[in-house]
């Protein structure tokens, strides 16, 4: 057993502060990673703050960890120690079921463990998350960074990343497709680079004008103002793919009549409350479709890694101590961060 | 230019009751057809009554037409007088957009001409329906029936059929697919020949214990009670494909979670008021869609036909006289048909 430091959450009100807690021994499946770095997910702040009601405290959040490799279990062959790696939302799941063979484990039919706020598969030790130094995974369930990448940068991919990846991928988004992202926030940055990158005609919707210039940046050939029905109108029709990366309630029938024949609209986002019904009549006519999409399985995962590293892609990130984390989670509520904030854990030692 | 004999609506609350007006001569492209039955769909009702708020009157409804091809025009060249034809949901588009080309016309983005409730291409004829004892329709909107099925069971394939027909075989519906048909009214119980035929495993859905074993006399393989917690939990993430044809408002959440990944439910019922909203995580847990689909085109329409004519499918109908039309119509709306009406047209001239 090791001792780990982390930053945990004690209850749904108190702010995060200092706390150990024993990482399990390396077994001959397992690879024990120091945590260089951990990304700050919205669900981070919703879990911390029971906002979903099924918290377990005390609770030490994080689910986009990038590290080297510490030690190694004997059968583990193809990492080593000192090696780049990651952990992403899910540390095991039972490999069996159907969904698990398929690559699928974030459905696995027995329950997918969650990186944190969750017990491990032995049912009683809880399940802590990034914000630590160390952290032992079975090697599954870790993934191997590029070595190219910014190991900070790199972080939020690991649920940010793979969450706008995967959807993108799996509806095509590609050469002579034009893709709407919704929202340019942790989410809808990473989705407009991903659209670009795999050769799609790229427009983000915002509501906030002064994020145009930023769109653009992060390499969308175009920006709609979402709540200017006359910038809408010229668009009617025109969308392949829209990924939907807002996590606020809203009207999604704005964006349907966006949307050609046979379009999809993908939410990747789990708003408090749900959006407005949707007008049957907006999916009926033009065969269209409202679909869902959740991270990805670990294979996914490993291939969107991959990929960043053959395009050089990482997140748009602000570092900060974990000392900051209240602060920084203040900000994020606000939608104040460009784009992912991300944890150096060097600062749990000061 | 012919006289037509008709029923027709003179407005929203009064009965439908005889009417005559002109149709035009035969053109060219012309085919006219001597109506032997019409099916009654519940959207004649909802315009009859201008439910949809945007009713013309006087109004012969009907889309469900069937009869004998009586005057062909000189450069149709492959239907001639005396052949069975029908006429669907529509009548003419402008066949130049990309919709009408991929053989979309119900989505032609120059606007489709519905059969009735509409003006025709000159901007000021109004299009009237098959309550009426001749049509005169463009060859390109005109089907061919097979020989060998009853012309009266024919009739609500062009709309019962057809709606049910183009989502199932999209979505596909065929051996080793588990397929849900929620509802078995005039468009389930197509939707259960349809899946049945196709080798599909077919479920049906509905809130009455009474129609079970009526589904399973249409080609169900089982019967689920929708609104029987425990009956629904047998089959949780199990179906490939759910068709709902339920038309009044009702919770998609209780269907979602009996989906497969990737599984998809479609709408082709277009309720008065929208279905209570979807809770995103049903979606994003199980990357499932909510669909909608819309008739079919024209050459779908008639591969359509063709297959029925094959494996010698049609509608289970109640014949009426034109003269019941009303007393028709309340029982359609208490859901007391099985499963459609269809009317003699023989009658008008009684």
């Amino acid at each position: 057993m090791t001792i780990a430091k982390a930053y945990a959450a004690q209850n749904a009100t108190a702010a995060l502060g200092p706390f150990s807690f024993e990482r399990r021994d390396v077994g001959a499946d397992d690879v024990q990673i120091d945590i260089m770095f951990c990304g700050v997910c919205h669900s981070d702040l919703h879990q911390a703050r029971n906002d979903w009601k099924n918290s377990i405290y005390p609770m030490v959040p994080g689910h986009e960890i990038v590290g080297r490799a510490s030690k190694v279990g004997s059968g583990v062959k193809d990492i080593k120690e000192g090696d780049l790696v990651a952990v992403g939302c899910l540390i095991d799941s039972c490999s069996t079921c159907s969904e698990c063979k398929d690559g699928f484990e974030q459905f696995c039919q027995g329950g997918m463990i969650p990186t944190y706020n969750s017990y491990e598969k032995d049912g009683k030790t809880l399940a802590q998350g990034g914000y630590s130094d160390i952290i032992v995974v079975k090697r599954g369930f870790v993934l191997k960074v590029p070595g190219n990448l910014d190991p900070a940068a790199a972080a939020p991919l690991l649920c940010a990343g793979i969450t706008t990846y995967s959807p993108l991928k799996h509806w095509g988004a590609g050469p002579g497709k034009k893709v709407g992202i919704v929202g340019l926030g942790g989410l809808g940055h990473m989705g407009v680079k991903f659209a670009r990158a795999f050769g799609a005609q790229v427009a983000v919707f915002t509501t906030s004008p002064s994020k145009k210039d930023d769109a653009i940046r992060l390499g969308a050939h175009e920006v709609i103002m979402s709540k200017d029905p006359d910038d809408m109108k010229t668009h009617l029709g025109s969308f392949d793919f829209i990924l939907d990366t807002v996590s606020a309630p809203h009207d999604l029938n704005a964006f349907l009549p966006l949307l050609k024949r046979d379009g999809t609209i993908t939410l990747v986002g789990v708003p408090d409350s749900d959006h407005p019904p949707v007008a049957p009549f907006n999916l009926i006519f033009g065969r269209k479709s409202i679909a869902g999409s959740l991270i990805g399985g670990i294979a996914e995962t490993q291939e969107m890694l991959d990929f960043c590293g053959k395009h050089n892609i990482v997140s748009d990130i602000e570092m900060i101590n974990i000392q900051d984390i209240e602060a920084a989670y203040k900000r994020m509520a606000k939608s104040d961060v460009k784009y992912r904030f991300v944890i150096d854990m060097k600062s749990l030692a000061a």
